[in-house]
């Protein structure tokens, strides 16, 4: 088959500062998908467009492009909104498992479709498969019963969903190129804008545990999202959150679900329950739930009821034992004063080496390995008191995970005051 | 076996404008010549090379690591010292083919590796197959002898020089990362170093019709090439010469070896016999002789003695007649006045159409295809004379041909003289 474009002509016109046309953009995504333009062609425009950039119209298309690659979702039938929420990821982020069953305890459907972890931040489908007998993969009939049924579901991506954005995806993480807010920002909204969740609520994390390390950066990605599902017509607001630290006392994947389970009981860490109902209100109110306290609805137990069937209708035991690592090891605090710094990236590291994530895709995690936080930055601690306990299965593990902790906390003189960003550090709509 | 460097680390620093160290050069190079790194990675890297830069540190370690991934010749048990020349190739650059037995009738050895034609500019390979019998191909011993013996080759490089320059060169070559002044140069120079030749003479085109579109980017690259030449101990000086209209009055493979001929006899083009001295004596003069006058020996015949004797070493027949192309088409003007202007890339692309270049490195040439000029800018023309004959096997190209010629000349009124850069603009040492 003749092609309408030369993947060259294409990659020298973004290599050379030009902008890109629409018929252009529509074709590189086609043909990429289609194996016509290489791999190595591909990469060698990421990396001009990561270097050179590209406009609002540019990234919509480009997005657009993506969306058209695959199959998209209609949940128009449902009787309730829908809304959903994505986080850039971040150490510790288990906000959505509280979050979900939290949104459609309040009256308004969460289609949450989620990822694995991969390098130093959690993925969710690897925190729900702590739980025994939950299953991640739903078609898009079962997904759709659940929604109808539970008004919560959490699963894992169809493969039909932006096939272009997987194979892309892949690419980038080989290549150097994943850091271009265009990729980051098309890849996350065409996935969401295909799924089709009548609103959206992003949740921006910058710090040294985030891909974003600078509020600029994180700022320009969210204000880039918000804008692409403004041009898809779907209602985003994006918040940009600290992630300096990791959120709550837990980075793992059973720790989390247990940690998110005291959450739904009304209990948990302030700073896990204020991110969920911020979220929360912020999804109600973008599908025209605005009145709706979500706070009540944990309290009062009607969240824990909505995730107690969620867990169930896919095939997980929300009474049974959540799995526990055979090794812990406590890492004292070596002087007394203030807790003024706990690295989110250094525990998110030390974490992962534990076995909580994956060096690779096809690696398997650890349930119940991870990091227990005994004191957040704020708090006093004494010399020899708990910091932190590691949890893992295979104790060899302990060497490199503490070597990954070396500086991650910082205990200045008694009366000094942490600098700590605030937790939600702007709002754009 | 475990690597040393991570591609996607080294991919990161040159994106991020930092400096790529020695041992990343070395090692990058190496693990892309064994196959460890993807060509998707490599052409991410080479895209940021072209758009971030590389210093001349930087350069310089690439070259050697690319010298170092294959063989190096050595031609110091030859009596005579050693000198090449290599042209970064432009429209009816014949000036191998005359300029290699010239110099070696003066007493300097000329071991000239070259290539085919890719796109609009000729290959000098191509055009001496276009002599009935003549083998590009010659293993080293052969080589070596026949520069002992006759003291010019003319032939293919074989498949140990440089091997990380053929993969890297085929891979920019589809990814829109060919015109990186530092990749060009590291190219050019880690064959020519390998090569083994002791003095080098670098002919650096600019003009519509080079890959160099500005002086000041001739000028650059020129710079580095020298520089590189210096830091592997090879005396090498840079020409920089006009390529914005064809150089003398064919463009074409049998019409270029039939206007070589006629400068090997003593006649010829100016600007074909002017440049054909200029290198001549700069290679002398590079290789230690620069007392002897080449001149002397295109006139008394010494040149065409030692062009016989280089042909008929690698099975050409010097008498025979050289291949016709079985169909004309004369162009003829369409004013009276001064050609100012004849552009070497129209000339070149429409040669290309008419069968003397390829497309794909897997195509066939025709031997008798190509333009023949019949004024160069300067010429007074008048109404209805010929300007150029156009030559091809196959008369369906013309139309093609005739299209690519669209404003390639441009006819002023008498009295006008055409704005011509002289015809050697700078000289790089």
């Amino acid at each position: 088959m003749s092609e309408v474009f030369d993947a060259v002509d294409v990659i020298i016109t973004k290599r050379d500062r030009g902008e890109l046309t629409d018929p252009q953009i529509d074709w590189v995504i086609d043909a990429y998908t289609r194996g016509v333009v290489a791999d190595e062609q591909m990469s060698a425009l990421a990396m001009a467009i990561l270097l050179n950039g590209m406009n609002p119209r540019e990234i919509s298309r480009w997005t657009g492009a993506m969306i058209a690659s695959g199959e998209r979702m209609d949940f128009s039938s449902l009787s309730r909104p829908t809304a959903d929420k994505h986080s850039t990821g971040g150490v510790g982020d288990k906000i959505t498992l509280p979050l979900a069953p939290l949104v459609a305890a309040c009256g308004v459907a969460v289609p949450q479709l989620s990822g694995r972890g991969l390098g130093h931040t959690g993925g969710t489908l690897d925190k729900l498969e702590a739980i025994p007998g939950w299953r991640a993969a739903l078609t898009n009939e079962q997904m759709l019963a659940q929604l109808d049924d539970v008004g919560a579901v959490i699963c894992a991506a169809g493969a039909g969903l932006a096939p272009a954005d997987k194979k892309l995806y892949a690419l980038r993480d080989v290549t150097g190129t994943v850091e271009a807010i265009p990729l980051i920002a098309s890849s996350i909204m065409s996935k969401k804008i295909a799924e089709g969740t009548g609103a959206l609520v992003l949740d921006v994390k910058v710090g040294s545990g985030a891909f974003m390390k600078s509020v600029d950066r994180a700022r320009e990605l969210a204000t880039t999202m918000v804008g692409l599902g403004k041009d898809a017509g779907v209602t985003t607001v994006a918040l940009v959150t600290n992630m300096q630290t990791p959120l709550g006392l837990t980075a793992g994947n059973a720790l989390e679900v247990r940690e998110s389970l005291e959450v739904l009981a009304g209990g948990g860490p302030a700073d896990v329950v204020e991110l969920t109902v911020v979220l929360a209100r912020e999804m109600l109110a973008a599908a025209g739930r605005p009145d709706v306290d979500p706070a009540k609805a944990l309290q009062d137990g009607r969240a824990m009821d909505v995730w107690r069937r969620m867990i169930q209708a896919q095939g997980g035991d929300p009474d049974a034992p959540l799995p526990v690592a055979r090794h812990t090891h406590e890492v004292l605090a070596e002087g007394s004063g203030v807790l003024t710094q706990l690295d989110a990236l250094k525990v998110g590291i030390a974490a992962w080496r534990l076995g909580a994530g994956r060096a690779r895709k096809e690696d398997p995690v650890q349930a119940g390995a991870g990091i227990e936080l005994h004191a957040k930055p704020g708090a006093m601690v004494r010399a020899g008191e708990r910091l932190m306990t590691l949890h893992t299965d295979t104790p060899e593990r302990f060497e490199r995970a503490l070597a990954a902790l070396e500086g991650a906390a910082f205990i200045a003189p008694e009366g000094s005051r942490p600098d700590l960003l605030p937790l939600v550090i702007d709002r754009i709509a």
